[in-house]
């Protein structure tokens, strides 16, 4: 009798251990490559500069709904995901690949609706199109964007550059964009069982925007940088604050101590966390897609980085040993765990 | 009554319209950009080197089939395709970013099995794999590559650079890929109709071959280097010798007359062809994904040039008035089309 061969799910792994799987055995064998998998992007030596590029994937009915999701937003929002992977290495984006796969629902206003929210994002943050690929797809929509970015390579910033007693730092606020996703479903749910109700998003414009058209915080990355301070390791949220958390910890050798009251939450967050019965820090620590950038800097420079406007200093980097630690109020310590987003989880 | 909004169906336009009307309006705003769509990838500025981007989506069902395409060998060729159009710059690839969706079909062992065929295609070109993105899929397979190369800005070769008189050449064979993707959809349906038959591929292990696993022309390429060649312009045979001919054309300005009888066709894809009843020279024509190199290079080195092993001249550029024409063996001409593959197209 044939031997059935071996089958381990892939939701038995979950995203990270299957790339942990996949890239072990991985030895670089090209000189020009600095840094590959393990970072927010894979840096390139090209002579006085380095090249960042970073990639992401985007399919239909897993990291997108476009029952209320606007294509033109969904353009925006694929542009500026990538975007913030380079500015979370510190370099500066300049151009993007776009690549789409379309099923026959879609037709060319469609795909030009997708395509304003991408020039819009890409000339907002001054990067060009430059390729990219267009196909059929037997169901849905896919979105394959590769993001390129440039920086002297003393400019760049690792997730493994964290010193102890560093400062954990992260701009603007935390757990918007897992609020407005919530409300969306909500919303969804009501229009599905009732197509005549009109969705209640009055009052809620801050929340859907964070989801829907994330930003790159420039204002606070411009305000650092005029200050002449350059974060010892950087990372941008997108799995959110514990995962991301958890990544420098792992890439620094360090433990850490982040303190629950200090996780910045803007105030409609904390109303919405109250009327939909979710804990606004449980959405900050585990909701993601905020795409604020979370870094580390000096304990020196504290009341400096604690001066600057959108920006708030949330814990400090501890000793390896310690672990990383989410302080309460009461002065309890939790140890962090990553939940993120496992793509893989079984409903 | 409410308008209808316009609905252009993607299938009316074709791959190659659908991306004119996308890019149309570029408008690049970033410095470091040097040629952004239409060529077989994106050139970009990186001081004293230049940084050669090419990206491909490919889709199961659309792009492979997995009931014949061995999940190692689909690795393998997803690789090579996109260095391909690393090397038609006349760049040198260096990196990889790789990208799967995978829906709960797939289980950990297939996602190595396509791995392995990654990483001995990026093992074999010196290519390191350095990012990328795993995510589950709704339905089927997913894979997203980008490319990245180096060039001095001297050694890179354009679709736009042919000159009037070039000799029009070309690596290896054509049609071996489409003879053996014919026969692969032939044993396909004989074992759908009859699952007990044992598929016939005897003596077709060539043809099997350039469809399943193709390579890069490298020792043309090195043999040319040797003697001091640099071809004028470049391009990859992916779509079909007529379709990538006239991209040579059109952005050169530029006619050109190729010669019938001198399409080089291997000796299986001439008899497969008679079996198949499939003419060999519209395989070469528009069949596509033979992965062979088509370049121009100038009238004065012909003798040089016919003398390299692997490498046949089929033509030469004329004036744009001229027109791109196939001259066949009794001297009459046919205008050249790009049948291409439209992947929009209705079946």
């Amino acid at each position: 009798m044939k031997k059935k061969p071996k089958r381990t799910e892939l939701s038995e792994l979950g995203e990270f251990k299957l790339i942990d799987v996949l890239t072990e055995s991985i030895e670089h064998c090209n000189g020009s490559t600095i840094v590959g998998v393990g970072d927010d992007a894979a840096v390139i030596d090209a002579g006085d500069k380095r090249v960042v590029v970073s990639t992401d994937l985007l399919l239909e009915g897993i990291h997108f709904d476009l029952t209320y999701f606007p294509l033109k937003h969904l353009g925006y929002k694929a542009i500026v995901v990538n975007l913030s992977d380079i500015y979370a290495m510190n370099a500066v984006p300049q151009q993007v690949t776009v690549s789409l796969g379309l099923s026959k629902r879609f037709c060319l206003e469609d795909v030009e609706e997708l395509y304003k929210g991408i020039y819009l994002a890409c000339q907002r943050y001054g990067v060009d199109v430059v390729g990219g690929d267009t196909s059929t797809s037997v169901t849905g929509m896919t979105i394959s964007i590769t993001a390129i970015g440039l920086a002297h390579k003393d400019e760049l910033c690792y997730r493994s550059g964290a010193k102890e007693n560093d400062l954990i730092c992260v701009t603007g606020n935390l757990g918007a964009a897992y609020m407005g996703l919530q409300l969306l479903e909500r919303e969804k749910k009501v229009f599905l069982d009732n197509p005549d109700m009109k969705p209640k998003f009055k009052d809620n414009a801050y929340l859907l925007e964070r989801f829907l058209k994330p930003e790159i915080p420039l204002a606070e990355l411009k305000r650092m940088v005029a200050l002449g301070i350059k974060p010892n390791a950087m990372i941008d949220i997108s799995d959110g604050l514990s995962s991301e958390m958890l990544h420098i910890c792992k890439h620094s050798n360090l433990g850490c101590r982040l303190y629950l009251d200090k996780i910045p939450i803007d105030d409609e967050t904390l109303q919405m966390g109250e009327e939909m019965n979710i804990d606004p820090y449980v959405a900050a620590l585990n909701g993601g897609e905020d795409y604020e950038l979370l870094f580390t800097v000096p304990l020196g420079i504290h009341e400096q980085v604690s001066a600057i406007e959108g920006i708030s200093v949330i814990g400090h980097m501890s000793k390896d040993s310690a672990g990383a630690m989410l302080i309460t109020p009461e002065g309890s310590e939790i140890a962090l765990t990553a939940q993120g987003w496992n793509a893989y989880r079984k409903e």
